[in-house]
């Protein structure tokens, strides 16, 4: 058995920038509400796409976000959880920068139309983990770009 | 690129009582927490175990509780979610049932002191998908009984 031992800031901004996938909570009509999201990170903020009239598109804006990322290895007993907070802001398209919209989006999954983007510039952020002497980083998708964009693929 | 599946309470209840490791949300004292954790799950209800002091300790009992836990494949592009939602019960150890006793715990991978035992009864279970033509379970740890106990393998 091991212990719990916390993440330096450092290295949960590492791990943040270095995952895709991940869970957004927030609050929406006094229903916590926990929905897995792939994402990206540029600058000090995190991004996910959305389309008009979901959860996020309704609740995100001037909401307290919380994005959580783990990694969990069941047979050796290990594993890391990551937390990024803040408030979500809602970015129409048309508003993203230059420099936003060259930076690849997160992986596109699902079939949808029109995209809302929302925004959670993290104010925070902490992390732990189970055990050590392992790099946190093992099992992580990693990006590996192909002709047509970029794919994630597995360390 | 694929679509958005509802999955039914039949599925929601299969995965989550396949799976042994999710998320736990709750509000404490006004800021979203998001908790990894080990469960097991018996009749309806999810169990955690954790130790007095902690965030679950003080504040689960009877708190807006939501458990998501979800399995994702980054090289295929497909994934699913199931959210249990409920109130949280702070069980002391002597008041479990001898059947809440004989069922074997979550996996332990901190060591910790006493022990306090959190219980959702899930109100709710919803879950969605994406994609299909797969089974939803693959990749799910599952457990091995061995000497001296459950350990968690891979499927």
């Amino acid at each position: 058995m091991s212990i719990l031992v916390e993440l330096d800031v450092t290295e949960c901004e590492r791990l943040l920038r270095a995952a895709v996938f991940g869970r957004l909570a927030l609050v929406a009509d006094g229903r916590i509400e926990v929905l897995p999201v792939n994402y990206t990170a540029h600058d000090d903020a995190v991004w996910v796409r959305t389309s008009p009239g979901t959860l996020l598109d309704r609740y995100a804006d001037g909401a307290q976000l919380v994005l959580e990322i783990d990694h969990v290895d069941h047979e050796r007993g290990h594993g890391w959880s990551v937390v990024a907070r803040g408030h979500g802001e809602l970015v129409p398209d048309e508003e993203r920068t230059t420099a936003e919209h060259r930076t690849a989006g997160p992986p596109r999954w699902v079939r949808r139309e029109d995209e809302v983007w929302v925004q959670l510039r993290w104010e925070e952020l902490t992390g732990r983990r189970v055990g050590g002497g392992w790099d946190v980083t093992a099992g992580l998708p990693v990006w590996s770009i192909r002709p047509g964009g970029p794919t994630p693929g597995r360390r």
